[in-house]
C-alpha cells in the first residue's frame, strides 16, 4: 500500500504538497501537479474513493432513479433512502429521467462509472428488457417480472377507492388512468375496476394523454357527467378540483373526488382530499435496506406495504 | 491512445470480453477481470468517465446541493438545471445538505471524487467561510461576499409583501422569518421591515425556531392578535392557512396572509394563497449557464432576477 508520504519522498516534495494536488484543494503549479500525478501513478498509489471504485470493490455511493422529482411523492421517498443511506455511510446520485429512455441510460451510465453499490429505480416499465446494468437492483413502486421490487398495495388502494366512493353513493364514475406502463397505474385501476364491476356502478375511464386536454379545456360538461371521480395521484386530483371548483361546481355535493398517495399537500388544497395513504419515507427506508441486504448476498423478497383512507372533504 | 483492441491483444481475449470487464457489464471470472484490470492499468488505458476525471481534466457533470428537498421549491430549481445541464451534455449529482454541515461536506468530497466541472449550491450561509472546492461555485438564493450568485429579488420581494397587505388596509403585521443565516431570508424581512417602518405599520418579528411551537400548539389567540401575517415561504403560509381555517378565523376577512415564491401548490390551497413569485426555474437555468461561462474563464457578474406580487384569495 502506497501512501501519501511515499509519494512526498518519490517526487521530493512535503505530504502537504502532494495531498494538496491529489485532493484537487489549493494551489499546486501545473508543472508540480504533472510530476505529482505521474508519481501516483507510477507507484500505483489509490487517492480517492474513484480509484478504490476503479479498483473493482463497489464504491459506497447508491444510484436513484426517479421519474419525475417535480412530483412530492418522489422528493419523499428519496428522503426515505437517503436517511437509512447517511445512517449505513453511504450517499445516494439521484437520476431524474422524466420518463425518457436515453436519460435513464445515461444517468445508469454515471451510475457504473461511479462504481454504484446498487440501484433503486422508480423509472423501469412493465415491458422493460433489458437491464442495462449488472448492479444489484431494488424497483420501487414498479413491479416488473423477475426483479426484486417494494411497492405498496396498488390493487388494495385501487378497491379502496371505488369503494369508498361507492359507499358514499356515487352512481357514475369516471376513472382517470395514470401513465401507461407503470405497474402501481395499472394495478390501482384494475383494483377499481374489479369493484366497480361488482357492484355494478357504471364507469368511464379517461386515459392519462387524454387527461390534459379535458383539464386544459375546462372541458366541464364531460366532468359533469359523473358524480364520482378516481384519481390515479394527488396531483391530478389537485387539478381535477381546481377545474371543477373554478366552473362553480360543488365538491363534495355535486361531484365528489378522490386521491392516491396522500402527498403532505392534500391536506391544505380546497376542500381537503380523500385520498389513500402510501407509506412513502418507509417504501424508501425499506428499498435502501433490501438493497443491502443484496449486497451482502442474502436473499431479498419483493415486498408490499399496506395502504389506507385517508377521509378529508372532497368525499 | 490505447484502445480496446490493443487491451484485447495484450491480454489474449476477444473485444467483447475486455469490455464487458471494464464496462462492468456482464459475466467475467475473476481471473479474467484480474488480467485485463492489470493490463488497462500497465497500458494506461482509460476506460471511462471516472478515469478521465483522474486524468486532471474535469468530468461533464456538476454538483448541486440543496438544503431541503422536500420544499418544492428546490425540485423546480433542479428541473431548471438540469434541462439545461442535458441539453449541453452535461449530468447533475444532488446532495440533498437538511442544512447539516457534515452532510455537506460528504457531498462535496463526492462530487471532488466525480471531478465535477462545478457547483450550484442553495446550502451556503452568509457566515460561511471555508470554500471546500477549488471547483467553480454558483450560488443560488443565496448571497455570500465574494461569490458569484444568483438570485430573485429577495429585498423587493420583502417590500411587495408588505406593501400589499398595507394597501389591503392591516393594522398590524406579524413577519414570520425564515432560517437564519441565510441571505434570502434576512432580504426579504429587511425589505419587509422597511416598507412597515416607512409606514408606521406596528409589527411583531417570529422567529423560525418559535414558529412550530405555535403552529402545533395552534396558539390561536397569538395569531388572531394580527390582521396581516407575512410568511418566509409558501409551505409556512400553507401550514399558517391551515392553523387559521381549522380554528374557524376567516382569511382574508380576519387575517390577511401572504407567502414568498408562488409554488404550483398555491393556487389550489385554501384560500388560494397570495405570494411573490420568484422565476424558480430559471434561477436554476441561469445558474448552470453561469457555471459553463465560468468553466470557460469568461468573467461572470452575479444576478438579481425580478420578482412579481401574484394575488390571490387570502389576503
Amino acid at each position: 500500500m502506497v501512501t501519501l508520504k511515499d509519494l512526498a519522498k518519490e517526487v521530493g516534495v512535503s505530504v502537504a504538497t502532494v495531498s494538496r494536488v491529489l485532493n484537487n484543494s489549493g494551489y499546486a503549479s501545473p508543472e508540480m501537479r504533472k510530476r505529482v500525478m505521474q508519481a501516483a501513478e507510477r507507484m500505483n498509489y489509490k487517492p480517492n474513493e474513484v480509484a478504490r471504485a476503479l479498483n473493482t470493490s463497489r464504491s459506497n455511493i447508491i444510484g436513484v432513479l426517479v421519474p419525475d422529482i417535480s412530483n412530492p411523492y418522489f422528493p419523499k421517498v428519496i428522503r426515505g433512502i437517503e436517511d437509512e443511506a447517511i445512517k449505513n455511510n453511504y450517499r445516494i446520485l439521484i437520476g431524474n429521467t422524466d420518463h425518457d429512455f436515453d436519460k435513464e441510460s445515461k444517468y445508469l451510465e454515471i451510475f457504473n462509472q461511479n462504481n454504484c453499490a446498487g440501484i433503486i429505480s422508480a423509472t423501469w416499465t412493465v415491458t422493460r428488457q433489458d437491464n442495462l446494468t449488472t448492479r444489484p437492483v431494488v424497483l420501487l413502486d414498479r413491479v416488473v417480472k423477475e426483479h426484486i421490487s417494494i411497492e405498496a398495495d396498488n390493487l388494495k388502494g385501487g378497491k379502496l377507492q371505488a369503494h369508498h366512493l361507492i359507499q358514499q353513493g356515487v352512481h357514475h364514475v369516471l376513472l382517470i388512468k395514470g401513465l401507461e406502463d407503470y405497474s402501481s397505474f395499472e394495478n390501482r385501476t384494475l383494483g377499481s375496476r374489479e369493484v366497480l364491476g361488482e357492484n355494478q356502478v357504471p364507469y368511464e375511464i379517461l386515459s392519462h394523454t387524454a387527461l390534459n386536454g379535458t383539464l386544459e379545456s375546462g372541458d366541464i360538461a364531460f366532468l359533469e357527467k359523473f358524480d364520482g371521480i378516481i384519481c390515479p395521484n394527488d396531483l391530478v386530483a389537485y387539478r381535477v378540483l381546481n377545474v371543477l371548483i373554478n366552473h362553480g361546481v360543488s365538491v363534495p355535493d355535486q361531484v365528489k373526488v378522490i386521491g392516491y398517495d396522500n402527498l403532505d399537500f392534500s391536506q391544505y388544497v380546497y376542500p381537503s382530499l380523500t385520498t389513500i395513504e402510501q407509506p412513502i419515507y418507509q417504501l424508501g427506508r425499506n428499498a435502501f435496506k433490501m438493497l443491502m441486504k443484496m449486497n451482502q448476498g442474502i436473499e431479498v423478497e419483493s415486498e408490499v406495504l399496506d395502504v389506507k383512507l385517508i377521509k378529508r372533504n372532497s368525499t
